[in-house]
Formats: structure tokens, sequence, C-alpha cells
């Protein structure tokens, strides 16, 4: 007996799905059953906003953040301090940042970390244009705010250098214990930063 | 300082995905931020995907299983056996039967179950369809294969009442212990269940 199966159209979807971040074969399934069984026009919405995102949403040109304008809401504020200019490796760092409240400068988007092993080095990164930027702006600190991981230390390490010749000051974010960690969570690496990065309580 | 957010139409594209089952907000904006990272069309893709099943795929009209032709496979399949009719709830419980490889019958779905609370009555399901079938094709035996809970119990005594007059067998599925379940695992209804429809292993 053939063996009976959905029809192409949502195998299909379900192949889809699938792809998706965070999305196994049982949620695609449940998934695209759920889009069958509803009666109304919500599978199409899901459609079309996917659509909308993919053609009015793009990169902001000076600083990579998410934007239908020509500049992003953050590089369009005069409010915001230029004066700093806060590295992240991706844009989508950037809303986790803002969260914090204590930041009210910009912001730069590397689209990347340096990695040899994923054949990702400074050319394929954001890196000229942020040369270009300080040239322009004058900003009077960069603080790179990049992954404490081996990659984000590699870059951070040659933004550093590159950046050593500019009239700006160049900080990275505090390596240290996590809010909320005790001590027997933390690996050695983490303890001998934050030995290292020790800050006077009482002087 | 005014609160920076992502693009409107990056707010609707979480929005509807987390109206997706199992999705969760922090995976629908996951799901999002992966949709506006990726370079290739993969997310043009999926929004084609579920255009396409939300305008090809339809109920058969004979048994409400999923098809983009104008009847589905199984009732288009000359090699099913047209003396059963197997009577289920939902369309999407068609294909984990068929997976079973035992049932060489065609289905019929409802599109739910009687559930006074949810409002729904014998009118709204596709009740009137079955005894019309039942009528035209003359199957010899209807199987119930509805949930064993109060709203599946309920339809399933509905159907076995209303089709009473009709020339043809009412089964309904065994209820007992579930594959691979201990007694230490199985609540009293399903124990006495079980008891009750013991079966004869020596006479």
């Amino acid at each position: 007996m053939k063996r009976v199966a959905y029809p192409a159209a949502i195998q299909a979807l379900v192949g889809e799905l699938k792809r998706l971040p965070g999305i196994g074969p049982r949620s695609a399934e449940r998934i695209a059953l759920w889009m069958l069984q509803s009666r109304d026009a919500r599978p199409l919405e899901v459609s079309r906003v996917i659509r909308e995102v993919h053609e009015s949403v793009r990169a902001c040109p000076r600083c990579g953040f998410f934007t239908t304008e020509a500049l992003c809401e953050i590089c369009s504020d005069p409010a915001r301090d230029a004066a700093q200019i806060c590295v992240v490796e991706q844009a989508t760092e950037i809303l986790p940042l803002e969260r914090t409240g204590v930041f009210r400068g910009r912001y730069h988007a590397l689209g990347g970390r340096i990695s040899p092993l994923d054949h990702v080095g400074p050319e394929d990164l954001r890196i000229e244009a942020l040369v270009e930027r300080i040239k322009a702006e004058s900003p009077s600190e960069i603080i790179l705010a990049l992954g404490s991981d081996v990659e984000g230390e590699a870059t951070a390490n040659y933004l550093a250098t590159l950046l050593r010749e500019l009239p700006v000051a160049v900080t990275r974010l505090a390596q240290g214990l996590p809010a909320g960690g005790g001590l027997e969570h933390a690996d050695e690496l983490t303890l001998s930063r934050a030995l290292a990065g020790r800050t006077a309580m009482k002087s």
C-alpha cells in the first residue's frame, strides 16, 4: 500500500519552518497544521509581515542598526551624545545595551568579529567605515563592547592597535563576576580577570 | 531619553511569530532577528510557502483530509477499502493513524467534537455529511476513532445512537493500557476500562 503523506505544499512548509532557529521537526509540523486549521487570515498575515520586514528593513548606513528610514532612530536623534561610539559585533546587540539605560552615545555594528577559522578577516567587517566615522565625527571615546571569547578579544585587540594613531580614547567593557553570580560558579578565567580588574572601595 | 525600539515592521513580525503554537516571546524575537540577518532569500521562501499552503491546500470535500486536488490522496486511491470508514475528530489525526499501517479503509474528519462548553453542537460538525456518505457508499463498518475524554465519549455516543437505524456496524477503538505502560502508571479509569474490555487468551 502506498504510504500516505501530506500534499507537497504542506511538506515544503514544514521543511522551511524546520530551518528556523529553535524549531524542531515536531514544532514545525505543529505550526504547519495550526496554519492549515486556522480559519482566519492569521497565516497570511505572518507571510505578509515576513515579506514586509524583508523589503522594508535595512541596516542603518551609519551604525548598522535596523531601520526603515534613511538613518536609524539612534543616529537621527540629536539628543544622543556624538562623543561616544559603542562598537558591537552584531546589530542585534544594540537593543540589549539600550535596555540598560546607561549609555547615551551612538553605536557601530561591525557585522561580525575577526575569526580566521570562519574565514572572517578585518576586511569583511565594517572597520574601514568605523575609521571614517571617527575621522568625520571626532568622538572622544570608542567603547569596545565585544565578546570576551577568543574572537571577541582578537577583534578588540586588532581595533585597539588600529585606532592607536587616531586622537580618540579606546575603552572596553569591564570583565569580572556576572551580577548575582557566586564565586563557586565562576570559572578560573573569569576569576583571574575579576582579580586583575579589581577596583578600590576605599583608598 | 526616548526609549529605542525596533522599527514597527520588526515588532509586527515578532508579534505575529509569538502567536504561533509553541513560540514564546524570546523565540519569536530570535526568529525575527535571524530573518533580519540572513542574507539569502530563506525568509522570503518561508513567506512564500505559507501563502502557497494557504492558497492551494483545502479540505478534501469527501473526508476532510488535506489536499490540493479535487479529492485527497486517500479518497482517490481505488486500492483503499470503501467498506470501512474511520471517523476522527480532526484531519490532523489521519496521518498518525496511517502511520500504524494497519488500516486500509477511508476516513471521515468531523472537524471537532461535541462540546457544549465550547458551544459546539452536532450541527457544527460534519455529521450530516457522514450520514450522506454512509447512504451513498454503503460501508459495512464505521470505526469511531475519537478521544477517550468526556467530549470524545459524548460524540461517540451521539454518533452510535444516530447511526443505529442505518445498515452499518459501528465500532470504536479499544480502551485499555497504553503500550509499554506499567499498571503503576495507569489511572483508575484506564484500569477499569482495561478490566472491562479484557480479552480471552485461552478459552
